[in-house]
């Protein structure tokens, strides 16, 4: 089956009604554009939260445990001010770390600006859901996914528990 | 306000009398030469610890919760032997951690030299004080300070929970 | 001494008889070609464990704790799929992480393959045992350990507290 995105977007301004959702709307512009390459995968849900992380791991612990996302990508919270908090409420309810996909996310991020330093993104597996943390800014998720994208599919059906795809030819 | 900079040297042989401490007045040089791209940072205080988990920790504890310091850089006992163990206290105190920080470090130190990769550091944010470990090596001070002046002036307002600071341009 | 190295496969396949162990003996003789950049390094003991978080943590808790060995390397169970636990083992016993270990690893195997980003590997210090966990495709294994060569001989040493070793450039 292709597998199904959900898309979070954290903010306070957002959640408040006191500013529109930039990164939620490209994000699900990214993932569908990127479509193909992620074997059909396509955004099946997207809400938004305040930077809490209470309601930050209701939406993931639903998405993941009860609703069955494939795939979650977070928006915002990653950054160094007091209310950023996502990453804190995702390492809460991954079970399993996937640092290479922060190496990439990372390098590649470096290479468009400096500040990228400042992210503080987590990622990881929880069940059968891969759950990453992306910058908040609409410009950084395109770049995120790029970086990603040339093992996100594979990823994906990994997690799934498909043996023939463990070992295409390094890992 | 200027932000307010702590340097804590970590070293047995300093401590004990045994050996000068060289690399606590290269971070100071270090720090007050970059005071401009830092928004006017300056060390205001300096202190010398053994290799101990419990002593390294009250400074720390102190420097963040007491002194409010904007800024700790620790200096030594990043490495591999048994008493090497400043990035487990740190990691004790640390509330959000800052792995692109050390990303960064990491990626230019490498530039310089292979045994970079035996540094362990940590770094994060407690409270409103950012941590930092560097390595002993005086040199080392100066590659990691290096590292992160592109971005670290921003780093210090956002944490102040400066908004106007959050997305720059990216994260 | 020289460093007495341990090597243990982790995979059900190879553990239940359905197929046999291709990177055990790679390791092998992956360390013994470098045994003298590794100061003599030579592989005492290998083992097959299946993807079990309790039997992994059985033999590393062993080999550090009882054999004492210098060096563990283990070989699979890094990646995405369900059975893939081999860093949540390692990462509980675990006393020391060596991050940097970790980031040439990556940076090296992404050289050759994209699909090096799901590698999911941990590293770090047990008592005096060094424990890193290497990818189970064959080819991997020399990727990983050409990543390390330039300070794993030196790493070694320091765990052993040798002070001499303890600055040569840079840590
Ligand atoms: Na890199």
């Amino acid at each position: 089956a292709e597998p199904r995105v959900a898309v979070l977007t954290v903010s306070d301004t957002v959640a408040s009604g006191a500013g529109p959702d930039r990164s939620g709307p490209r994000a699900v512009t990214v993932v569908n554009s990127s479509s193909e390459r992620l074997g059909g995968a396509r955004v099946v849900v997207t809400d938004v939260v305040s930077d809490d992380v209470e309601k930050i791991k209701d939406v993931l612990r639903r998405w993941s445990d009860v609703d069955k996302m494939d795939l979650i990508l977070t928006l915002g919270g990653t950054g160094f001010t007091p209310r950023d908090v996502t990453p804190e409420a995702t390492k809460e309810l991954i079970e399993r770390e996937t640092p290479g996909l922060l190496y990439v996310m990372m390098q590649e991020s470096l290479k468009v600006t400096p500040f990228a330093m400042l992210s503080r993104s987590a990622a990881g597996i929880r069940g059968s859901t891969l759950i990453i943390n992306m910058p908040g800014n609409p410009n950084a998720v395109g770049e995120c996914m790029e970086a990603l994208l040339p093992a996100l599919k594979h990823a994906l059906k990994q997690i799934k528990g498909d043996k023939r795809e463990k070992h295409p030819q390094h890992v």
